[in-house]
């Protein structure tokens, strides 16, 4: 599920990891959900809709980002019933897995010492 | 010593961690950057310097952050030969210490599932 925009009625540990390239970026939160909308809905079209992105910004990002890796992450199809979806490739899908493996294992490793953060502030819950 | 903005070489996974709480922001890594900077220097308009930020920026997060924890993590004393430096309480070092702590654990966690991520970019190093 795409992160949503949300006022937090709890303390919360929030992470952003993000991938640094020569020139750029090749990976963060908002390219990982778009990667993970296209999966989903098969359309990078309704996977913008999705994420409240225009068709040009998701576009642009997967331009981007496809160009950062050795193989393309998503190829758009020509025709079809809807004008031309969109899927993630093998090394496509590889990638986001392991982009959301690094979210749970960062989370995972931090527990323990953000519940004693956690503790020291004025409203903890 | 505090992140520099810089245009990165090799590839590399960059981490934020936040502390969100009801109504906004905790503890981040521009404030905890701000922390240490007092630590080690002993004074708003110094650590404020250093960071390349306004000494009404500095004081404003301070203020915030203070507010957001149970007890004040920075003390600022009147007079003295600097007129007036400031000091981070037993918990403000606690909170820059459990800060840092959870960068390291992460970062350390992510490092098997990210040197398989960056072997998928087209220039790694």
């Amino acid at each position: 599920m795409p992160r949503k925009k949300r006022v937090p009625t709890a303390a919360a540990l929030r992470l952003r990891l993000r991938v640094e390239i020569e020139g750029g970026i090749a990976l963060g939160p908002g390219r990982a959900d778009l990667l993970e909308q296209i999966a989903e809905t098969g359309s990078i079209v309704e996977a913008a809709h999705h994420l409240e992105m225009s068709y040009m910004r998701a576009w642009t990002l997967i331009r981007d980002t496809n160009a950062a890796f050795r193989e393309p992450l998503v190829v758009a199809e020509r025709g079809g019933r809807r004008g031309g979806g969109a899927t993630l490739t093998e090394t496509g899908r590889r990638v986001l897995d392991l982009y959301r493996a690094l979210e749970r294992e960062s989370l995972s490793a931090t527990r323990s010492t953000w519940s004693q953060l956690r503790r020291l502030l004025r409203s903890p819950a």
